[in-house]
């Protein structure tokens, strides 16, 4: 029941010169489903990753940075769902490096340049036959126009594939950007979302994919929060095959290009919001006036994650004290109360702190009606701004979560 | 559908000497409910309070501190229920002096020595009217041994009344301490929780008031969570009548009214939780072996906050991983995982930031299947613990909130 999220076309999704995918069925955790995706990078490739921050972080990141940093000429990432490899410790690093290993052996490349991920089940043991047997029907699946499969490959409690490509013009080249998503609960990103791959045919020096990474997971997957749970096995990696043999260097070149990462990223984190474990409303919540940056991203995300707030929008009420409430626990110490205006889309709910003398009730019910709408908080006390996206908390997610084992 | 928490039985209240308590059905928000309570003190009472933290804090919460700062020596308290006068501006203040005019009026005492407070329906304008229409019944009402319809009258989303006393002797006499409290959802006190008031007949100088209030409010109200909200309308307050002729003064006798004051106000903390909005459990959260008790709360905050381990709780799902990534999720930014030891009451679950060899899940889900447990956490680092209270997310919860209107 994602909120305004179709499935991606597939023919919609343009293949990335340089970049194959291959899925197989290898019954990770249930028979008869996609789970294991190959990605083969060719030769001169160049890959930079975010990783989560939590202490817990899983074998497979842990691996993934340590060959990243050995090798950064990247071949591979092999990437399966049904199991975290989490909480496994040194026997889940084995068990990661084994399917590296067995990558590289059947590429012919260095273990280093296998990069592992993992989502699903956290602190249950990797079942490593399973993947080095499903590997030979992965990789024989290998080919460019591979990632709509390979979206599906990804999914755990997501109920929709997430996928997006935007084309752009370099140098009187055509170039590329597709890129994938999963993820739907355990998502609030502190560095990347749960899983998302994200390929261009452009050349990139290493320097500048990194920035550009930076960059555009800033303004997508860690702006976003379903449930303000920080996965274990967050991951965004940014690939340039170089490919299409257009060199991005120069800084327009470099904006431009970024601006399309950064636009597949967005929408690839807004619609792992859209997805959000039992969600019925998509909310945008803008935050401006702050003296900074991350105290509006503070406020924005004390209104992203209060439950109470996140059951008024499932209720399309217009609980205008809960938000105000959650904005006073944001530990804006100094914040004078009575200068906040608070919009529900065009409409000022709220001024000075109470409710605006205009403000009728019916007014406020309208925008909570819809399936997406935006709460826009005015601090009065700077010129920065945050904005972030989040869903509502509907009996769905309990239902999931108390159902589902991650 | 509380867990655990029987009502309490009126005759167990033992009247504080000095303390009458008066209520009223003064038709708030519903008609036909007791949701107006006047506590009325002796002359030479002295009374102390700690209040919420969050920057919005109602208009009785700013009048209360006021009052309190400009007379010590309160003579009444005015509790409403219904509308919580919170997000009103000027015009709440307004409203609350208002009230407390009239109560000082009827009672022959300086309008500063009545002290206001407000629960219910957030940034609606207080109904002083019906307010003021009520307070002479609640006068006429005043008793010492009505504390059970005291805490009848301050329920909001509230299943039980919750009330406590403890006796204890000093210096050859009996002394009492009975308090009340209400609260269930919007429970993440930051100096007290949503409203308690205990009393003493025992004389108490000031600063010993203050000093033991403060150290039962971090013991008690400041230890729990439902949902991490903060509310607006917080407030402890401890009174000490001084009726009984008996003063306490020493360290020793201190220390034994202070024990009792701490029993009386975990028991009103803990009630909170067991009737907390939706719960079906009770859970202490005990983190162990921290360099600093304050971040042994702040890991047991992140465990009892996630809404992935609450909904765990709710399926009795030993979900050791959803756990563990809180643990991660807590801001402690150079902890070890691999030292990290959890337990589920006895049963050692995971060790050394894995699953222990010898745990099966049958032990964990036996745990959880009671509808009272602990989750302990050894983080091996330090000699600093915290023990927190919680409760679950359950589909009530939800269903509470998107129906209801704070």
């Amino acid at each position: 029941m994602a909120v305004n999220l179709a499935p991606p076309d597939p023919a919609s999704l343009h293949p990335v010169a340089g970049v194959e995918l291959g899925v197989a069925m290898a019954g990770i955790r249930k028979p008869g489903r996609r789970d294991l995706l190959v990605i083969r990078l060719c030769e001169g490739a160049s890959a930079a990753g975010v990783f989560t921050r939590n202490r817990f972080c899983a074998a497979p990141v842990i691996l993934a940075k340590r060959h990243l940093g050995a090798a950064p000429d990247t071949r591979a990432l092999v990437v399966n769902t049904g199991n975290a490899n989490a909480g496994t410790g040194d026997d889940g690093l084995e068990r990661a490096l084994a399917v590296c290993r067995s990558a590289s052996r059947a590429l012919g490349c260095a273990v280093e340049q296998v990069l592992p991920f993992s989502t699903g089940v956290i602190m249950e043991p990797l079942p490593v036959e399973r993947i080095l047997a499903g590997l030979p029907e992965a990789l024989a699946d290998l080919r460019a126009d591979n990632w709509h499969a390979a979206a599906q490959a990804i999914m755990t409690t997501d109920t929709v594939p997430k996928a997006v490509t935007r084309r752009l013009r370099l140098g009187g080249s055509e170039l590329t950007v597709t890129g994938i998503a999963k993820g739907a609960g355990m998502i609030r990103p502190d560095m990347a979302t749960m899983l998302a791959f994200v390929a261009t045919d452009a050349k990139v020096a290493q320097a500048d994919l990194d920035a550009m990474l930076e960059r555009a997971a800033g303004r997508s997957f860690n702006c976003i929060t379903v449930d303000g749970d920080t996965s274990t096995n967050d991951a965004f990696m940014l690939i340039a095959s170089g490919a299409s043999g257009v060199s991005a260097s120069s800084a327009a070149d470099l904006a431009a290009l970024g601006g399309a990462v950064e636009e597949v990223a967005s929408l690839l984190a807004q619609a792992i919001v859209r997805d959000g474990e039992g969600a019925t409303k998509f909310v945008t919540i803008r935050v401006e006036g702050g003296r900074s940056p991350e105290e509006c991203r503070r406020a924005g995300y004390a209104i992203a994650h209060s439950p109470l707030v996140k059951t008024a929008f499932f209720a399309s009420d217009p609980n205008l004290g809960r938000i105000l409430a959650a904005i006073g626990n944001a530990g804006i110490d100094d914040l004078d109360v009575s200068r906040v205006d608070l919009y529900l889309d065009e409409v000022l709910v709220a001024s000075k702190g109470g409710r605006h003398p205009a403000y009728r009730e019916e007014q406020g019910t309208a925008v909570l009606a819809k399936s997406e709408f935006t709460v826009r908080v005015r601090l009065d006390r700077g010129s920065a701004q945050a904005t972030l996206w989040t869903c509502d908390l509907s009996f769905e997610y309990v239902k999931i979560n108390a159902e589902y084992r991650t």
